[in-house]
């Protein structure tokens, strides 16, 4: 099967690491597409940010369908976008929050999330709520590392990453920790060895789970929430979305 | 004061309406600035439309900033993109459809919402839960009436309307209406006389809360969840963010 | 309009104080009619306190019914016979409390409470639950400061409460404060200054919630739970409400 | 034991019939003391009815308090000034709304409430939220019998109830029925014979659990939310509770 | 009457400390067996544990069915086995966590659970939330005292106990103490004296509303959820359960 | 990897489906080893069948974790006995109806149950909180089929399940349908052909969670909830467990 994992901002470096994190664990026979917006944020850390890159991924989407990719990955901790894209596209699209929430949901009982900017933590609160997964998150905790210098992570970086991640152990009962970011992808040996507890990111796990769906012959309902949305103008920067 | 009252879709005819209903409850000393995005959907019905509309409000949102506004309503009944322009702007920002609820829970226990099409039940359900009104929601009905209809109201339509609004009352033990569009704004008097219960419109309830909270010298609180976002690099079509 | 501000307790002082901040912020064409009930504890502070602080403010409700008062606040934290007022007048009944929070939630994602004694807490979190705030409210916080004693307020009870917000903010989060006690309304503009975030008192914003709904021509249902109570037979203290 | 029931209404049909339930449970060592207030309403039919009944209840309480009696029960299912009866008195307190729930919850997973008039549904439904049982409560259904013809029950009104209890059975799927209403308290035989469900009344339910209580030897918690209320000056009609 | 009041698990000094509290609360005409099952665990501290003591309580309940009790008691603070026991009896089935969270929020409006083994509190947890009581659970905390040892309680063990007790008052604002542990029966006078505050023990508190049911006249109803299991064929070792 | 499907009753027919269901949807290096208790009830369908169920099908898992299996699947839609397993066992342990769940989440906003008696639609509801999918739930419905009868199932019977599955679709809004019996595994491709919606199946949806975890290197997190039962002694038919 033919994956498309799309980076929502517009930081290469960001979707080379996706890109690699998600080709680790993808089956032999299943191709990785990895890519990015030709538009928007470097990063997103805020709503605003998300807002626009939600519209700018659309494109990407747009251009999975008509590439007949079998799924969309959605990989940015925030899951932005998720519903729009479900509607455009009739083949599943996962975020890579609900991957990894539903991964920990599975294998423990209380898992903490460890997130980058404190910024964040609302829209982290708000996807456990909107996904049923509130009463099983210990904590959301944020290291207050921007984005951006994920990228080259210090040994300050990943010293800060690993002491929140223990507090979210021991202060707060956590059994697993939920990596809170797309770009932590390659630190999850690295965080579950020295931690001994399960450590889980959401961008290998938005791929088993994209497998999981094409190999039982699910695809996302069309018939209600989803529907693909009706046709009709739309003008300027955002005319070639028209079809009326 | 003076407050910008934002359509989020590119219809002029809705734009004019919703003018309309602001001005006709505004304070005497209050200018009424209604606009519309240059870019974006004709109308608001999916999620996909709300995404793509949310992204070109926020252009409208930085102008009223510029000219500095007292206060900015967003005048979409889904409150599209409310969190990220609260972010952006410092002076208080208002969606339709909060408005409606808040003025809703002050002169009632049960009421019904009652809106366009079906597609837009679940986000009128999310925003309930969001704002903590769904206690209070006695139901959310759909009338099935294309957003780009109510321009040109019927009498078809109006009757699809007021029967809704009946099974409302009689069925759900609705004690009062919420008129789940902005399109609807100029009905308020009519279905109030007819179906002898309070009805109400989020755009003029949003007026009065933006001159409510100007007159109390309340801005929103910018220390947390609404802080500013933090400048970075914007490409593509969204380069004027660019701030880094 | 004419708006009859009601403090539920038998003290002149605070009826004083809560008159002073209503006529504040009125509009100029308002008329703030402030008042107190003739029976009844000098303090609102128990259960108790409130049972009989709420039989006593119903005969004040009527005799504002009489007046034809446009609109009752009653302006005492518990929202004390809030549900019987409504069932007894057919214009609008507003709390201060549900004031309070209607406005917070409208410029912040989580506010504090900061409130008197100890023993109101268990009110205010069952006002937060009843009118669907809890989720926005990042803590409620006692003084331990004795109504009385707000009347003459000397600068070691305004540290204690100024240490108390200062907690709110610091330790849960707070991104605003309420203030518990109708007795705090002179006390707003110096908090607000103080900490540097908004600061909400519930007398001014019920002022402006009246008035709002007022213009906008909107009164209390009354198909439903605000009924007017049948008229029965009353006997003893009550008698005069006998309308059997 | 002594137990006091309060009916909290002036109808002395009323409290003669709930003395009669709750003495045909009571232990033969236990003295059942019916009263009911001098002054208030004749049924209890609305929130404003409510308030009124609680202030003149207080007085019942503290007469029951000065007899040195070892429980006090509240006998209308609204459970009208509990909090307030538990802060004044330091033996227990129960209400008979709560004592139906508590019992219908141990053997059943499922039940309805089956009450007089539709304006108390909202105070059942509060209730039921208060004290933890809404998550096993199929329905609360109306007959909209006036509480006052409870006294007198001709057939018509019995098949009027009989017939709402077969509703909550084969259309909600109650397992068992709770009466809402102490006024009927002497239809649960017969009710239960023609159902074949368990029917519970309140009044009875609480004597039990008053006498279970006082066997334990337990009583009020009152260091916390139920701690007495502190001495203050009363004036007018409720002067004799001044303390100062 | 005669209650049977089961042990679940194989401790005979277990069964006599139970068996004495049972005692000491029952009426002079309530019989108390106490039992054991003959098969399963020495305690129950884990999920394992429970599910092999649930299945061989059920020996035990068939037993007492067999010799007509009027009433069964599960006398292990995680409730095993509660719903198919009351699938097998139609007499009444009391659990002691039930019976001694109804008894505590009849007297106080915030409780903590003290237990043994940090291994039990999601146990507890879940008990709390299937019964609706946690919302007036201020805390559930543990002593890490194994079960076992509670058999002979040296004075470092009851200082442990008492110690968390403590906490559980200041720190979380308990008004009272639930405890968490059928083998603590015995130190419910000592406590609650050293501490000042209502103590609550299970066993008791369930024998109580065991009778109090039984005067009533109250059975599990039988027509729903705790239906009869449908005859089946069993093998094995639960083949003496076969009926098909 | 080596996957222990588990069908907890004793049917040989039901085992045999649930093999060939798990074994039509694994990848080519899995090996599926289907199992059954050797003691037990024949189908689960009450309390009482979950309870003794689940007690014979710690045997399995022992036996599973003597030959090193690299997951177990509980291939009952109660999945009964989960927890207990998961402390037992090192390996990740699946249950089907949270498989199922998990799967339809991921492609729908509302999904419907469809099971076979009604006496299992409590459990299936419990679940469902538990999990935290209650809220993407439209309805859990039973065709009041026997599961014995599943085994030879005639086209009345598929005629039951397909009209309760449109009821479903059409009265509560499902955009897809979980089936509620890991015995109906063979009727998805029928089912979903018919229906034009996506249909579910647990086992085959539990074999594919399970493969991603074992590719994810995820294993069940032993640290807290989930930790190994403390040894103990265990006497009469389950001294086996004995490890004091």
């Amino acid at each position: 099967m033919r994956i498309q994992v799309i980076n929502p901002n517009t930081s290469q470096g960001m979707t080379d690491k996706i890109a690699t994190a998600a080709k680790a664990v993808a089956l032999s026979n299943t191709t990785i597409i990895a890519t990015q917006p030709q538009h928007g944020p470097s990063t997103v850390e805020s709503a605003f940010d998300e807002i626009i890159a939600s519209a700018a991924l659309m494109d990407e989407i747009q251009t999975g369908i008509e590439h007949d990719v079998d799924a969309h990955i959605i990989a940015c901790f925030g899951d932005p976008g998720l519903d729009a894209a479900r509607e455009l596209s009739s083949v599943p699209v996962i975020g890579i929050a609900e991957a990894a929430f539903h991964m920990a949901s599975l294998i423990t009982r209380r898992f903490s999330v460890v997130t980058t900017m404190s910024s964040t933590l609302p829209t982290a609160h708000h996807l456990l709520d909107r996904y049923g997964f509130s009463q099983m998150c210990a904590s959301v905790r944020a290291t207050d590392i921007p984005v951006k210098e994920l990228e080259s992570m210090t040994s300050t970086l990943y010293s800060a990453l690993y002491h929140e991640c223990l507090l979210a152990i021991n202060d707060d009962g956590a059994e697993a920790i939920v990596l809170g970011c797309a770009g932590m992808a390659d630190l999850v040996a690295r965080l579950s060895s020295a931690l001994n507890v399960p450590v889980i990111d959401g961008v290998a796990a938005a791929v088993k789970l994209a497998e999981s769906l094409d190999q039982l012959g699910l695809r996302t309902a069309k018939s209600g929430f989803y529907a693909a949305p009706k046709p009709k103008a739309f003008v300027g920067r955002y005319q070639h979305w028209s079809k009326e």
